[in-house]
């Protein structure tokens, strides 16, 4: 076989900060590379809660993939969902192209929501991770208070005025503190018949304490400063049932019922299905959650030209826990992959992958955070100043960062929520439209 | 009937232009304004093509009415759609809420997509009127792009780089301009398998020049550089039918069938709905596309505390021609309406409504638009500055401004698309998913 003109092919699903950031590291690289995703952006996903509620669109969190990759000459985007893996032949099965082959092949699909054996939550407790996601949550939030406007039964416009957000780990404190900035300050003075700060706000966490990975005095900090955006935070408490009306929990032995009309979804994932298939295909274990088990250099057991990733790969060489799914985490894990390929293209050794930890952060809302540096942990202002520059300096790859400023900026100054637009179906926000939206997405 | 202590209330249906410059220039006078809409935002409807060609985000051209009239205490928005009027008992039908009643009754629904009798193209070309509208669009133009660099047949890539636009007008034409730009220069260097500076924009148009409401000097000033910009311009061309892979055309006796995957309609608009509403319960007359025919007052002939103003109103009073629906004319109807309720209120005589033309404007392409000012007509670059600055200063009534400015500066120097997200349903192109997506549609 003559392999002499062609350059080690690289290929890499999934175009989010694993896969990204491995492509853009091979820039200059001897390889050719090809980057599958399915949607033709990369997402910021730390920023998306932001889109939910209103205060920056969706395309100044996601950047086309074709962009940002324009000037990588030895890199093709594929706009396709890769659907098997042939290790034998060393191929990548796509949905629409003809299979592909691959010398490395690096898989970076990240994880979907995990309603724990209650898929039926999926639609009264949607969750966030896409784009379409966020628009949906946005929709409801701001649908919910246009429906109390127009309720004239107390109790149902008190339902129509509960947030029910489960699980407190950074993504439900960030939504739960926008939420209750939406009730206090965004909507002031846009209705006639509520006042939007009556809005009840839910943070409900099976844990002891909010923010469960972190360190427990920071999570008493949040817990402080959302208590004092108007936040009820109630632990130890299990979620029993979800309905399109109600949310069920358990405090110990007591149940109670309480009525909502929106429930916002942010505890638990799973891997994505191509955990499963990287299993099936190399035998590799997965966890709990079906996080592919990675060796210390990131490749799958017994195959070394299959790497996972991100979200997606447990990797448990470091600390007690595996390293957590979290942006810096798959980008240096794609930064170290791009190194270590060109190191084995050279016959040069590979040390295991370590992660620098870059902190633990945590938005709760106006000039409100919790930072955890390692030698420091800081809550307030200041450790809100660092969750700002942080994002802006990671949105420093993109073109987006200026537009993002400016509107962090105006938002800062005004409070305002311009992006709050109720799009898509479902608009008036009457009881049978909702279950028609709702029926939609149960056939997608 | 004791109505000394209520206010004159004034209803206004429909938060476009028209509306919302009534309910802003009411701010201060003595009465109640109720302002309904379906929608929670007013739309910057002369920007939405650069939504639907990836130069600026929804939000960044919508603006929540509730925040927009926020400090007027005197006024109501209602989120809901009006389904009948009862000028009888002087009140407004809604769809969920009570019936409401008025004093002064403002209808200003505007226009939505005509098909001349041929319904069934609004799958296959798709207009431009809204949010969803602009998003789908987006979508469509992008993806075609995506479609072309994964097809292998020649004939197959061709059809899907082959872009028909219907319709000369302003919309036809900043499209045609649009999308000529995407592919010679925002998607430069973007893919591996196609060029897209290949592809070919046909600009189809009925007349016998593009944009036949203006001076014909600016239509060839418009023509020429739109040829410049490699766009093909078609007059007294007429479409005989659309199907998903094809628009045939009539060139005299000549008729081709073209070969395209991608046909969007800027060619004709008729009257909302509510047109034929008023017609019905008030008997005024309607003009060949639906819209009310209305006094010199602007109100419906027989009744003098009805109103319609804007795309959805022909005013003959002027000229020899109607009033073009276009956003200035709506703005001023509007202001005019505010000042002539108070002025009857107090008793004093209401001149008619007399439209002071701001002059007529297309923008074309990177520095490029024609401007009509009636006293001078300019195309070119002082023509663009002229189109940018009108724009921006209308936008000044929006939170919107700066965001929109940093964009354009941004766009300008780049000429990057950054917000050419392809979201919503059929993302990968596939035909049996473009299928899926148009079935969605037709159930809607």
């Amino acid at each position: 076989m003559n392999t002499t003109e062609k350059k080690p092919q690289v290929v890499i699903i999934g175009g989010g900060f694993g896969g990204l950031y491995t492509a853009k590291a091979l820039k200059n690289a001897p390889v050719e590379v090809k980057l599958i995703d399915k949607r033709n952006f990369h997402l910021f996903q730390p920023l998306l809660y932001q889109v939910a509620t209103g205060s920056l669109s969706p395309a100044e969190i996601a950047s086309p993939l074709r962009l940002v990759l324009r000037h990588h000459k030895n890199t093709q985007v594929i706009l396709d969902e890769a659907v098997d893996i042939d290790p034998a032949n060393k191929r990548v099965i796509l949905h629409d192209h003809e299979p592909i082959d691959y010398d490395f092949l690096i898989i970076a699909t990240g994880v979907s929501h995990h309603y724990f054996g209650n898929d039926q939550w999926q639609f009264d407790a949607p969750g966030l991770k896409t784009i379409e996601d966020a628009i949906e949550i946005r929709r409801r939030i701001f649908m919910a208070f246009e429906a109390a406007e127009k309720e004239t039964d107390p109790q149902k416009r008190e339902a129509w005025l509960t947030f029910a957000i489960v699980g407190a780990g950074p993504t439900g404190v960030e939504l739960a503190g926008a939420i209750a900035e939406i009730a206090d300050r965004s909507l002031m003075g846009d209705f006639r018949n509520i006042d939007p700060s009556d809005a009840k706000i839910l943070l409900i966490e099976g844990m002891d304490r909010v923010l469960p990975p972190y360190k427990p005095e920071l999570s008493a900090s949040a817990a402080k400063a959302l208590t004092k955006f108007g936040v009820t935070v109630l632990t130890k408490t299990m979620v029993t049932d979800i309905t399109d009306t109600t949310v069920t929990v358990r405090q110990g032995e007591e149940i109670e019922q309480i009525p909502t009309r929106t429930v916002l979804w942010a505890a638990g994932v799973k891997a994505s299905k191509m955990g499963q298939i990287v299993a099936k295909a190399t035998g590799a274990k997965l966890d709990r959650v079906g996080r592919v088990i990675v060796e210390p250099d990131l490749s799958v057991p017994g195959d070394p030209n299959i790497f996972v990733i991100g979200d997606l790969a447990n990797f448990s060489h470091q600390g007690e826990q595996p390293l957590p799914g979290i942006a810096p985490v798959a980008m240096q894990e794609g930064q170290y992959l791009a190194k270590a390929i060109q190191k084995r293209l050279k016959g040069q050794p590979v040390e295991p992958f370590e992660y620098e930890s870059a902190g633990s952060l945590a938005v709760i809302g106006h000039q409100e955070a919790v930072v955890d540096l390692g030698f420091v942990r800081l809550s307030g202002f200041i450790a809100w100043i660092i969750w700002v520059v942080a994002h802006i300096y990671y949105l420093i790859e993109f073109d987006n960062k200026l537009v993002v400023m400016v509107q962090w900026a105006w938002h800062y100054v005004t409070r305002g929520r311009g992006a709050r637009l109720i799009t898509g179906e479902g608009t008036l926000g009457k009881d049978e439209k909702v279950v028609t939206m709702r029926q939609e997405i149960a056939t997608r």
